[in-house]
């Protein structure tokens, strides 16, 4: 948690910071020899003194500061990759006296992600947002799947479409304005998901996804996994109660995991910087 | 789920019931004879077309009807417990075109609870919140507690103050307007966690409930489960860095729970009424 | 975390203490005087000093310890509530050694729980276990409940009944040997779940109480909260296939939460010994 | 749940299968056609289906079964991924019966995984394990690492080891006998666990892996992700007490997360088997 107190006005930014390093670590493995391993201890104490040095900014400004100490101070450090995701809080605003200097609220369960990776010179930032969950009451069918063995699903022209989106879109580079392009990509998400009338949540998906990339030429690629939080329309008819689209029953499992990918032609390759980011291929 | 679809506007109600039935059901248990035992799926069942019939309106009115049904329609069922939580949804405004009509978002890990408990014809109902994550990076104290064997905690004139509020009112009889009681107390509760300069986190707990208890006539007692999340300031002199409290370590364990009722002096009693109430005693 | 290394065969006792303390701390909470607070930190200090002085036994010794060092020690605390968890741990048993003299495994979800209230010179233990999970696949029936309105579960004889029992039971006194009681009830309760032919979850647990009681006079009373796991059996006879209750769907939600106390005639009571139990009323 | 009910002594498999069907499916995403979607609610039928059909057995067999049956029965289903984990079960042994026929109870909190992809003919399986939580209470040291800046870590010949083992193995091929392999592999990495006196714990995780590989020529590759549960000496000094490494504090956060591969030198290649696997690069 880093306090800004720079005016009477009070700034915090909450985050979590994992550190990993790489390189020819392998006799660590084989022998035991620890004089390559920066420790855990060591990376922990490494977070909060170049917090205090730079402050933290944005998730990505300090993944990249973190990337950027370990690789060039270290020569048997070829890269790094660092994960950064931060937590949101309100300013209270009070009867009395409206927005507050100090005092702050949890903004919820959505959390604001990054994944900075670095080998050698070359870097790669992967931002994106996870518990973001959102539903329409309408405007969503499903029909037209296949009528193949053990097909029992009825057809639908008006269901409830609900899903906690997890987003991560790749950067092209690093000379970016971070917080205006998550703040735009992240309205662009629920502005498409709000407005697209939707035929599956595949379709819907893609729709949040192209117009990310449309919009902001600083993504590369855009990747989602929505699970989809199916609300089943309770049958009243034996008690002789209609029930048009009014009483659902939101069932936990078995559920449907959509996930894609959606890629610029020509967005330039980044081998690796995917690998271990949770909830993706 | 309930949708009120009456305009094209919907309004979403997204609740979670427990129903428990009271009785004399000491046979059900003695010799495995079911026929005063209200099956789970039918009291399930219940709740569904109770909602189709009526709507949800407020998780205090929904829980007085679902009291009713069963304490005025069973003679074996001579009192009931429901209770139930809501999960608040936002409309999502978007760029286009503003507020939509039927596309929400989750509004954070805040749940408003109630627990309605009726013995024949007395009903109680306690209303409630939990979830409400509040910090103030500043305006706390903690000191002058006693240095007793095994003491070693510094005193501090500035420290961070963050818990996760829960908190539960009774009402002194049931012709409230549900909504409106509450919105007003959380906001009290909110008004006085910011603007209380604190000494302790328990006297920042009893300004709060202090103030809704003054505010709000209707409201007989109110009780706090508070864990105090504590922060600590991270010591970097060995390193040559000083920190003039902006670099904090949000520790999760151990903590201290800070828990208290505060009661109105002419409160009429309602025994049993806080029986079972997750988090209080 | 306690290590017993008064031989080469290591001993581990893996506790979660709770410690609160009973008085008069009104002034606490309304004018924020610390002078009577006993600092969270300086609770868990003594924790880990009294485990060093005189190690940690049986949970139910702990607590008993804790209890008295506090409410003899200081003339502002009258009374103590302390709550011990411990988590089991197996050797881990050696393909070339045997039983290995200092490595463990966890023994699995099931933890061991136990709250000591000392009032005074009066002294309360309730012991108990969570997390116990079980199964019987066959010798359960359900039938004979009231075909009511909006009842529509179907009558079944044989039926998977499946629960995680949480129990805890107040001892008439504390001159017990906890360990050998402990293991005796947690045999008691596995023995009566298996071998009762089921007519409902109620007469299983009143069976597994009533056998406790029976054969071990040094408790008082004992309480269950078990959650009906509910596996329904699928349905595939739309594509020609029978299910012999082979193939079943284990459902989360919604379940019915089975709880009763069962107390002995001449329990001597315990008046407020229950209050702020997790999970019971 | 599957129940094999061919004698009176029930056997119970108990297993959570994600099913994830491969090929060419952008129109799905891009206009949202239906036509190639086997609905999430058609391939949790096939599961139950395809259980009462040839019943579930080992994890490896059922995934493997899932994968060919759509692979085989479906022309625009190019390949699949059939994740399936499985919960251990324990037979109850009661007092007066011994083992039971059809009461078992939860083994723990350790779950047997396993993923099985399969592209056209070419099929891989990687099996494991999460959830195997281990500790060793002396036998371990961790000194020699580099005093770099942000050091303040102190060497120690003498600490508590801890982890929760999660592990993953690939094979060469699927002529296997799943069970006996899981099984012979698990006391293998327990064996190595206890065993290897552990200068790091990345060193204890290799001598668990290279044993694996070079006793089960099966095994073609092991993956481990293993979090350092750290456990601290509690400091008693200031009160006069010393502590000679019995009384620890076992910490949540931070953790340092160990992580690595082991591949046999001539191992077949499996571009893209790991994709997607939980807790793993």
């Amino acid at each position: 948690m880093h306090v800004d107190r720079s005016t009477p006005v009070h700034r915090i930014t909450d985050v979590t910071v994992t550190s990993q390093l790489i390189g020819d670590f392998a006799d660590t493995f084989r022998t035991g020899a620890n004089d390559k391993v920066i420790a855990t201890d060591t990376q922990k104490n490494t977070v909060y003194a170049l917090a205090r040095r730079h402050g933290v900014g944005s998730p990505e400004a300090f993944g990249l500061l973190m990337a950027r100490y370990f690789v060039d101070g270290f020569d048997y450090v070829s890269g790094a990759r660092q994960e950064v995701t931060m937590d949101g809080w309100d300013r209270i605003s009070t009867t009395e006296g409206g927005p507050h200097d100090h005092a702050f609220t949890r903004s919820g369960s959505e959390v604001r992600t990054c994944v900075v990776t670095k080998h050698g010179a070359e870097e790669t930032v992967i931002s994106g947002l996870t518990g973001l969950t959102v539903l329409k009451s309408t405007g969503s069918e499903f029909h037209g799947f296949p009528d193949v063995p053990y097909t029992s699903l009825a057809e639908t022209d008006d269901r409830i479409l609900a899903t906690a989106v997890s987003a991560r879109w790749r950067y092209t580079g690093t000379d970016v304005d971070w917080d205006k392009s998550f703040t735009s990509i992240r309205q662009i998400l629920l502005d498409r998901f709000a407005l697209t009338h939707s035929l599956s949540l595949q379709q819907t998906l893609y729709a949040m996804g192209e117009a990310a990339l449309e919009t902001r030429p600083e993504v590369a690629e855009i990747r989602f996994s929505m699970p989809n939080r199916h609300h089943f329309l309770v049958d009243l008819d034996r008690w002789g109660l209609d029930n048009p689209n009014e009483v659902w029953f939101a069932a936990d499992r078995p559920y449907g995991l959509i996930e894609a990918s959606i890629v610029r032609d020509d967005a330039p390759p980044a081998p690796g910087a995917w690998e271990g980011v949770k909830g993706f291929v």
